[in-house]
């Protein structure tokens, strides 16, 4: 997060992908026959007969078949009706508004993350991103971690809340676009949505207490499309709201959003997708064939667990450089303000540093037997305390991406194929957006690829839930990915244990996997040229 | 309504069709795999999966998602899905219990009357009536007739109270019969609905002051399937609600459900459909064609037009005899109770006795010159007045067979068709049912068939809606029938004015159509012998 970017991570970015606009909501300009003494069809059956041919079949709520005489009226047989996927080849209707309103069609394209909440203000009509909110989900207040907020969801009263928390989250950040862009909140006519199954599940207030129990049972992977007004969203009630499919407790839609963002899924050559965070989910392959596994990586680059470290706000050090020798230390802070403690990326940096200046082992142990590294002296932090690395941090670091390199190598094997097949590397989520890639491949969390074949997602999970906000043919795609996709459960796999039991050196077992670290080891006397 | 026979119409009669049962909502039991570490599915996911194969798509509203889990395993995974229509090929999750429920499947027929409001509860296993609540329409405190309520529904608190009104006899009826039955209204799974056009759009809450101003626009015709809860009938809130499709405003769904009882439109020969009431409707065809019409039969049937007009009610005279020669009069109330006033069947007798006893001419007036006739003295009526049939009484009775004879003719000369071509006589409604059907031909208000050729449907329109209850074939048959009646508009029709001026002769101006009537006024002297 070096130059004083955002602190809550919106960017966009994505597979760049071109998408054909069918939007989850269609908005159609009709111009009806006034009813006549040989033409007295019902307003309804009318306005019905109109949309046959753009639309199909579509079911008109109560609600709005109150209003339709009304409008047709209004709008003197011009009207425009927005209707929004059902079901297969069943649409519903959403709204109808007089006269020709094609002109605004919005929708949203949401990421609610376990930490932050983001919502995209989609043009629908040209798929650009008109605005960006982002805010802490407010579920962080009653719980900071997941497990916490599970255990909290298992009293009704307590998922009431926790429902409520992030959907007024939502709602202010709904808010906030609407106001900015002065739109009314009923003008909004979808929602997509990328996030974990946790997350999905509170959203919409299903109990997610088995999520985290053996064997592992959501109450739902694929909600379908739920109307607006149920979970309490403060845009058009009627409004379609999207949930992307999850694989299981563990491989959720935010994942599958985030490959359908990538393209893995079209491509003929084989691609690994990371997305590193409390959990790490790895995803593989191309058209053909999908494997995925997730595991807990640790809470090692969350704030809060490193001795010194704290999430990415502003004086958070999120960037290190050690110089070899000397060991003294160049260090960025979020917003350059006073630095306070270390956030992921801080983190990462640190390692890899240490690790290529020789202060600690390819083990991960400081040579000198310390425990401890300074990277900002207590004079100049902002807590009037020293800013550390500890033995204990760099331990918990090494086990995340031990746990990282073991599934990948895992997966790898059990469809046989090996590094060197990797044609391309999508890094997705907040780490793997912000986290510098050469600090990554050096401590073997990110494989060593040639680097035009790495790519960073940024918001695939935002990006993914745009993309099917504008095309059915996506969710399709999504769908067809979360069913296609062979989860491989790493927690009762002993190849996997031995796999991460084996996978303690930096920044792999095998050197030869990592040409480019090799080199550097090599050119600052770490190993023997050969 | 002769022998003291309830006062509400209630009875099932219908055309005896078979049916094969495949109702508007399916229970279907499962037996689902336990979840187990190689089987992880979610449990909707695996809801679905055992529904795939006997339903299809089903869509699973969030308030049912959030029940799944627990009746899963409350169940031990033996559960029982109740599925409702909702759109062509696609299911919506009604209700899920423990364990095989399926032995107990309810759904209600209902026929909402301007008047009277029915409700059966049907075995939707089995298909038969199992009890029948009936009781006025609470709109007749707000409005007596069909155009007063129009009238106050016409702003959006009258449309509400005269909704509520409607909504809350339905639920006092249902609460009767679920008492009785000791069922939960929860049990209820479905509900149809024949009711004329204004009826349905004051149970929907949907503006009805289109319907009676030309063109005569309803807001919706087939307003689909409708949650149970949208219109807060205290049955399953997802229970589907169905109400059949109009024609327009003048033949509504009470009358199709009447055509699909009588099972006119699945004959090769020519049948005649009429339901006389406030409102006249006829439909005439077979299975290749449908046509129909309606028109206002003029209120002399209805209690409170004519002098001594009352409901059918306790006291009502509902059967009249009278002597040729003598003039004496025999006559029977309902509920032998004392006699106060003369109901729909009883004026009906009264002007074909009239006309057989000699006592009015063949256009309707009195020979003698008087103004009323006694049926009843002052002496022993429980009003201490004579109760009458006066000259302006019969008059307006004329008008109303002339009317529906001129409908009829209007409709069989539009189709080249004449008297002798009906094969089959379909007499729907209150008035069809309990008229004396010698009374009705002998005046001309029905056609002169062959008696076995004359059918009475009673209740035809909540027979229709128990068909469609319990096969969703019936309700594309309904459907059907709406689309493939061609609609005579007769108020725009010269013709039919026309025919309506010259019908003022009993039974009918030629009198060959009526060769019954003619054989008796032959032998009443009457006429000549030929």
């Amino acid at each position: 997060m070096g130059e004083g970017k955002a602190v809550i991570l919106t960017g966009r970015t994505g597979g760049g992908e071109e998408v054909e606009l069918d939007p989850i909501t269609n908005k159609i300009y009709l111009e009806l026959n006034e009813p006549a003494p040989g033409n007295n069809q019902a307003d309804v059956d009318r306005l019905l007969e109109g949309l046959r041919e753009p639309a199909g079949t579509v079911i008109v709520p109560l609600e709005l078949m109150r209003m339709v005489s009304g409008v047709l009226r209004e709008g003197n047989w011009r009207v425009t009706a927005t209707v929004g996927a059902q079901a297969p080849g069943v649409w519903s209707l959403v709204d109808l508004e007089a006269g020709d309103t094609t002109g605004a069609h919005y929708g949203l394209a949401v990421d609610i993350g376990t930490t932050t909440v983001v919502v995209y203000l989609v043009d629908t009509r040209t798929g650009r991103i008109m605005g960006t909110a982002a805010d802490y989900n407010g579920q962080v207040a009653l719980g900071d971690d997941i497990l916490t907020r599970i255990y909290l969801a298992g009293t009704p009263e307590g998922l009431a809340q926790m429902q409520r928390a992030v959907v007024d989250t939502l709602n202010s950040l709904i808010e906030r676009l609407t106001v900015e862009h002065k739109l009314a909140g009923r003008q909004i006519s979808a929602a997509v949505i990328g996030a974990n199954s946790t997350m999905v599940h509170l959203f919409l207030g299903l109990d997610p207490s088995r999520i985290c129990m053996a064997p592992y049972i959501p109450v739902v992977n694929n909600p379908g499309i739920i109307p607006a007004g149920q979970p309490g969203l403060r845009i058009n009630p009627l409004a379609p709201v999207y949930c992307l499919p999850s694989v299981g407790s563990y491989v959720g839609g935010d994942i599958i959003a985030g490959v359908l963002a990538s393209g893995l899924h079209r491509s003929p050559e084989l691609s690994l997708f990371v997305d590193i965070g409390t959990n790490g989910e790895i995803i593989m392959g191309n058209r053909d064939w999908l494997v995925g596994c997730a595991g807990a990586a640790g809470p090692a680059l969350e704030g809060g667990v490193a001795q010194s470290g704290m999430r990415a706000e502003p004086g958070a050090v999120d960037s290190v450089r050690i110089k070899p020798g000397t060991g003294r230390v160049r260090y960025t802070t979020i917003g350059n303000a006073p630095p306070a403690g270390i956030c992921g990326s801080g983190l990462i940096d640190c390692l890899a540093e240490l690790f290529l200046a020789g202060i600690i082992d390819r083990a991960g142990h400081f040579k000198d037997g310390r425990t401890e590294f300074v990277v900002v002296p207590a004079a100049e932090s902002a807590t009037g305390k020293d800013i550390v690395i500890t033995q204990v941090d760099i331990n918990n670091l090494m086990r995340t991406k031990g746990a990282v390199n073991a599934a990948l190598e895992y997966l790898l094997e059990s469809v046989g194929c090996d590094y060197t097949e990797i044609n391309r590397f999508y890094a997705a989520g907040a780490f793997g957006q912000y986290l510098h890639l050469e600090s990554a491949i050096a401590i073997g969390l990110y494989p060593d690829l040639p680097r035009d074949k790495m790519v960073r997602l940024g918001n695939a999970s935002g990006e993914g839930a745009r993309l099917v906000l504008l095309a059915n043919e996506k969710r399709r795609e999504a769908e067809a990915i979360a069913r296609n996709i062979t989860y491989f459960e790493l927690n009762a796999s002993e190849v996997f244990m031995n796999k991460f039991v084996g996978s303690k050196f930096l920044p792999h077992t095998n050197l030869d996997y990592y040409p480019t670290v090799k080199a550097k080891m090599m050119a600052r006397g770490l190993i023997e040229k050969e």
